[in-house]
């Protein structure tokens, strides 16, 4: 059986999407692969994957749909879509779990290193501050899925003091790991260094708010490569202002691009990133797709289906 | 028998040293500290805690001297010293280690990240430029001792592609070793992110002159924690001038601290760090100390000890 997909993804993307999506690994499924959906019939399309921001957003005209594979980790925007009776799954991939961690650990240990002392530093400043050692840095990671399970255990490996947090129990080798209200309070009142990593949903909006920032150490710093509404934005710029934390680096934000006039680009003690933490890598994610596309084909089960009631 | 060890670190250290070194282990040997030269009868110090920028640097003075125990892993300021006859030792110690190996991976990742552009953005600057996976980046690591064997392994753990090189052939897991001039050529030429780990002795100086500094990739960039004399200043200046590297971060210079007017400090492609890589800390040293002193009070051999003939 060929199966007919739909790429979803943007128009600037089909290059690199094509070539690495026909350049999946051979002895996987007869794929028909289509890049625009002005080119096909729809009722011969059997998968869609799918972007949030590409062509393809309602699903009720591909009357033979099998599946829709996002293309992204993230299912925010998909996920109460009733017009897709078919299987939702999101996108786990090594290329974007390791790009991710990558960025948490680039920004986790400057901070931690306190370099950008030395990127600013004025000729012939001499001050021979050390930072302490990472086994004396205390990091916490809310969220132990895919990403933060990833990046714990990375912080781990390079030494620091690391607990995690998630809803339900996990355990990780050389982690501190808690759950539930109290060990949410436990994890904030121990991390100089606090990465957010938790889905959305079912993730309060505010999670951080002004009393849950105000239980970190003074002078922590706070990543947020996760979702922009897990922080209240004022809270945060007000616990940054009374320098009870030191800095934020922010990925995610509730309006994305981050308008200009957001105080969040020009405050010194803020770091915006673009939100390029969190990237499907097409080299990567097109092994999973072709992965994925062989379950569907041969009638098994699909890996990272959406709990649409979890909501992620 | 009760040691007398003279304390050799910089007055400002002797608190900090003083409380750690008598915090050491139990169970150790019976040691009376002495934390300055005048306060001791020369004819009873049994060893020296030597620190270059100390008071204690002629040892002729001390009769019955049986070893100097230096502070610091460099010994080049001491190691000609003709007038020590008794078994010297240089700081190999977990906190020197491990502060390196937070140094080198807090910079190159920074490198790697790109994330110097997001530290400097200009308000509303929404390029998502990404930067590759580590796994797609080749670090190389010059000198596979104590310090460069634990940067190497732990930029391997962060996925990093690492290449090393020492003189002699060296294996660590996962790590493409090379040794002898073709292997220094060969690494060189495949290191986006060169770190230098090398002790001076016998490395020539300059090792890293124009010709060398050549082989690396265009855009790539390099790390000095090692020694400042390994590479020619102006031949780097020259190879970030002409665009050839990307950037360098350096702790250590010929001259330290490094001079006001040095053009290194304004260069826009050169972090400077005040030579804060390596640093013994006194808490983790403190227990080698111990250690040393103990094989020292029953007659066994001391750990470490320099070999004069290589100079380290």
């Amino acid at each position: 059986m060929t199966l007919t997909v739909l790429f979803g993804g943007l128009p600037e993307e089909r290059p690199v999407w094509g070539e690495a999506l026909r350049a999946a690994p051979a002895g996987g499924p007869d794929v028909r692969l289509v890049m625009a959906p002005e080119d096909v019939n729809p009722t011969e399309v059997d998968a869609v994957l799918y972007d949030r921001e590409g062509p393809v957003t309602e699903f009720a005209r591909y009357p033979n749909l099998k599946a829709v594979l996002s293309l992204w980790a993230g299912v925010e925007k998909i996920v109460g879509d009733e017009t897709i009776a078919v299987p939702l799954t999101r996108m786990v991939e090594p290329g974007l779990t390791e790009g991710m961690t990558d960025w948490v650990v680039a920004h986790a240990t400057r901070l931690h290193a306190g370099i950008d002392r030395h990127i600013h530093a004025a000729p012939g400043d001499w001050n021979d501050w050390r930072p302490p050692l990472s086994r004396h840095r205390r990091v916490g990671v809310l969220g132990l899925g895919e990403l933060g399970a990833d990046a714990a255990r990375m912080l781990r490996a390079l030494r620091f003091d690391v607990a995690g947090w998630s809803r339900r129990p996990k355990a990780l080798d050389g982690i501190d790991c808690r759950h539930g209200d109290d060990g949410l309070e436990a994890v904030l009142r121990r991390s100089d260094i606090l990465v957010l990593l938790l889905p959305l949903t079912p993730a309060p909006e505010n999670l951080m708010d002004a009393r849950r920032l105000g239980w970190l150490p003074p002078g922590a710093a706070i990543l947020n490569p996760g979702r922009g509404p897990l922080i209240d934005d004022d809270a945060l710029l007000a616990a940054l202002d009374a320098d009870h934390l030191s800095h934020a680096v922010l990925d995610v934000f509730r309006q994305e691009p981050l308008p200009v006039e957001h105080p969040f680009w020009a405050h010194p003690k803020v770091t915006v990133t673009p939100h390029i933490a969190a990237a499907t890598r097409p080299e990567t994610a097109s092994v999973v797709v072709a992965e994925q596309l062989g379950r569907l084909s041969r009638g098994a089960p699909l890996r990272h289906i959406v709990d649409r009631g979890r909501g992620y």
